[in-house]
């Protein structure tokens, strides 16, 4: 049991972001800010690849995305507008439409987190680079019915 | 603005719960804790029509489900597994499959929130009261691609 807990790829991982696709980012970012009296949030446009390194599926995408970030202490809902393609965020709104595309955990190793998820099931989809750290899709849809997000920060 | 900011029905509501419905929650449940290292949760039942008053789209429904909790912090995640129906759970079991079916917060005062989500176009679905407080679930999908729940504790 023990040896079981030290080798989660998720043990002591922080629950940190519930993630949506939108089509209008700002609508829904809006809504969520009149509901909750938070402020309006300002759109974050991500890198393009030569910056953000973006893979998708393996492969280099020019893909970004437009980022709108509400917070609730742990926790913030991030409603992300996909810009250009592919993505698996493009590749969710095709599939699904607005909806909830992933929860992301906060993680010391994101590359040994998703090795580990890998074996497990959940493989990656898609991965970059941002300003203060790293991130890794992985596609839970199969084993735990949504995507997850590895994200691994930088030491300041 | 300050005005708008105190009428807001979710102001300074905690999010703190990330809700699934799934098929088989004992499944879904033992992957999570397996990934996570959190202990293997063990199924809450909840109780009845007599006791619970659930409505289901404004009728008394015997519908009840089996609930699994992982804590991480300030969220839980909780996997719903329906039994019996009709409920907001089989509906949507029976449209998408397992997935993410809500997004819980804390409030002080859930029916006076669910009234003000209402006139923003987030109608109830379905309400209850469970051992030391109540739920209300609003049908967020079309206006926040997401259901919503509303949950008051009572004091101890």
């Amino acid at each position: 049991m023990a040896e079981q807990r030290s080798t989660a790829p998720l043990q002591n991982a922080t629950l940190c972001q519930i993630g949506f696709v939108a089509r209008d980012g700002a609508r829904l970012a809006g809504k969520f800010a009149r509901l909750t009296g938070l402020p309006v949030p300002e759109p974050v446009l991500t890198d393009g690849f030569e910056k953000a390194h973006t893979l998708h599926r393996g492969t280099p995408t020019p893909a970004t995305a437009k980022l709108f970030f509400l917070n609730f202490g742990q926790v913030a809902i991030e409603i992300i507008e996909p810009v250009g393609a592919p993505s698996t965020w493009r590749e969710f709104l095709d599939k699904h439409g607005d909806g909830v595309h992933h929860i992301a955990f906060t993680v010391g190793n994101a590359d040994q987190s998703a090795a580990t998820l890998a074996a497990e099931g959940v493989p990656v989809v898609q991965s970059g680079v941002f300003e203060g750290g790293k991130y890794i899709y992985l596609e839970g849809e199969k084993e735990l019915s949504v995507l997850l997000e590895l994200l691994e920060f930088t030491s300041p």
